[in-house]
């Protein structure tokens, strides 16, 4: 299968570049990009208009079956919203729900122009099922939990999954400091040592997490993964709002990359991370969503905006972020933090998970700058196609998943009704 | 013209109440709204399918003609932008310009389900004969300039445009507290007198601002104001970042709204206005995206998120401010702001102002809570229809003003090209 897109404005994000051309996609590959038309025979030539390709967003961090829990609760205390909200409906979830709830993310996903997510949440077979089904690409973690997750299930779920045709691979982590138990911070530090495997794991996402870590341990989280040698093999922390000096260096130590989730922590209330002081550290820093219970639309232009606009409040500075920074995090940064190293830009070779940017839609007009007018007024609405491994997902707003979406929608609808009943 | 939107979900905005029914415009008028299937012969019958009617937004600040400046002088300091940036570009401008920018603005508005704009800005006759034209409502500040715009020219926009048949009419401000000569108050005063017009002006956007005020006038700006009997028939301030607790009483006395434009603060760095507290003192809050400099996006679904989620971190409270609270700004309390009491709700009687929200996009699913998906995951994606005074000016991604918009585009580019040369 060989697609042309022709007459396309080419921003391969390998620099800020952007340039008039052409670019080739050989079954899930990229096999050609350039300003010369290539001449040959095609199975599919789309005419881009002078519209944008551009590598596909990398949303860092989600969970992305906690669809049900969109708009449930809103506007309430953190404490009401996990305890009385969100725990009591998520223990009524069971593996035979993660399928339904999945493909309405994925849904969001592709007409936000995500081609990859990092995911965590119950169920993670189920999770990867689903993408493999809608040709959808993620990174989810597989933690370790006695009761729900043993050794050889983790080890199950890396073998079987993580293989070249698969869409949907694995790597290991934990929720949090605060939740594990020593027997499973133990085991995960084997497992890790085993595996090789990068570490993911929330980090310092409150205050309150922060300084009841010190009363616990005498130490940051950070300082406390760092002295267990789970990082040893990089990775990256989820919110990282609270992070002092120290753990910032060994963050460069380790180069583990910060997934910054500004929608959920302003939602939550929870702060603004000092994403300009990483990025002057020379700390690499992710965008992600988190999930649509806590932001609540998986929307990574919705992220970019508020990476920098945030950082301008913070600091009094509207100097800080600059837009072309923040398209990095949204991208390459994510598919670093995801080992997606061969799905980062547009250039031969690379996987082909790309989107196209209709700068016909008037917030893109006019033309003064194409990549601030991305982060400072691009929205869900300018996404004109999402490619991913080769297969056109999405385009002119309508879905290529091999399901009616509107049966997904019914599906999701009664599942909905049925998790919610409180027990 | 007799129009039939039936099997619809209805959001009138006179309550929170949303119910399953049908309604019919008649002319440029709602005729019927209820649960019962209307009959009779209708020239059009539009099939919702479940989907949402409501009230159209209503921008309640803007300067849409600031087109050409969209990601042109993003990440820079405010003196910067101002003086280096916007100041020498806008110089540049001429009455020619004026219906081309604004024609991109109108064409953004409509795709963010935004019916009626409160305007400030250059040439404001161009502005309101392409409102005209378009089919589009706008309220626009006539400003007293002996340089620019005399009394007489002042008495004329009002004549001549503020008539039934008008979409684009007039009211009587000033740019600001600091930037008017002592005569240009002195007029101004006088206007509002003879006209009982309510007044209109950015006020307490910056603490610098409030701050040179204290040193000139010993007095905050709404005090000046009030000394001067401005806001005597009410009115609005735009921005209303830094207000203190007499403001707050000045602006209760006169029933002025609030019109708080919280990414425009964001992006210059300004600040985080306090609408929890103006809320919990019983003022009334309406929302605007300010111009596309400075914001960039002219789309009341970012909007209506920082509304809330900025308070959330001002005041590390996840609960302020409730979504319906939000909404209510950003359409009603809006309509009020502009004086157009009969384009607020859907009821029998007003005029039909109002859009179509898709709730079968990903974000808007599942339905656990339409309002609170309209505030936290709607987006520009979800608007599938916007009528304005009983025309339909767009639908399904597509634009009906009359005129081909990728021709607007090309002639935009070139006007902007042209403006940005500084000379």
């Amino acid at each position: 299968m060989k697609i042309l897109f022709k007459n396309a404005r080419i921003l391969t994000m390998a620099d800020s570049n952007i340039f008039d051309g052409h670019l080739v996609v050989t079954d899930n590959r990229i096999s050609y990009v350039g300003k010369q038309l290539p001449s040959g025979m095609f199975d599919q030539v789309i005419d881009c208009e002078g519209n944008l390709l551009m590598p596909g967003f990398k949303n860092a961090h989600t969970h992305s079956a906690m669809t049900f829990l969109r708009s449930k609760a809103d506007d309430s205390s953190l404490q009401d919203w996990l305890f009385n909200e969100i725990f009591p409906r998520e223990a009524n979830l069971h593996e035979g729900c993660i399928k339904e709830l999945t493909k309405v993310a994925i849904l969001e996903y592709l007409s936000s122009g995500v081609t990859a997510v990092l995911d965590q949440y119950f169920y993670p077979q189920e999770f990867a099922d689903t993408c493999n089904e809608f040709g959808f690409r993620s990174v989810s973690l597989a933690m370790y939990d006695p009761k729900a997750r043993p050794v050889e299930e983790i080890l199950r779920l890396i073998r079987d999954n993580n293989k070249p045709s698969s869409l949907a691979t694995f790597v290991i982590g934990l929720h949090s400091e605060y939740t594990p138990t020593d027997e499973m911070f133990e085991t995960t530090i084997k497992l890790l040592e085993t595996t090789k495997s990068p570490y993911y794991v929330h980090l310092s996402e409150t205050q309150k997490e922060v300084d009841e870590c010190y009363e616990r341990r005498k130490m940051s989280p950070m300082e406390f993964f760092d002295s267990l040698h789970m990082f040893d093999n990089g990775g990256a922390i989820f919110h990282g709002v609270y992070l002092s000096d120290n753990d910032i260096e060994i963050i460069k130590k380790h180069d583990i990359t910060v997934v910054s989730n500004p929608s959920s922590n302003m939602k939550l209330a929870s702060g603004i991370a000092d994403v300009t002081k990483l990025l002057n550290k020379g700390v690499r820093v992710a965008l992600g969503t988190d999930g649509p219970a806590s932001n609540n639309a998986l929307d990574m232009f919705r992220e970019m905006y508020l990476a920098t606009g945030l950082q301008k409040l913070k600091h009094n500075n509207p100097v800080s972020i600059p837009a072309y920074e923040v398209l990095k995090m949204a991208t390459i940064n994510g598919a670093y933090a995801m080992g997606l190293k061969d799905a980062d830009t547009l250039e031969v070779g690379k996987l082909a998970d790309l989107i196209m940017i209709d700068l016909y839609r008037p917030s893109m007009q006019p033309i003064n700058n194409i990549i601030n007018n991305l982060v400072y007024s691009g929205e869900k609405d300018c996404v004109k196609l999402t490619m991913i491994n080769g297969k056109i997902l999405y385009r002119d707003g309508k879905f290529y998943v091999g399901e009616d979406i509107k049966d997904i929608y019914k599906k999701v609808q009664l599942l909905t009704e049925e998790l919610n009943k409180i027990k």
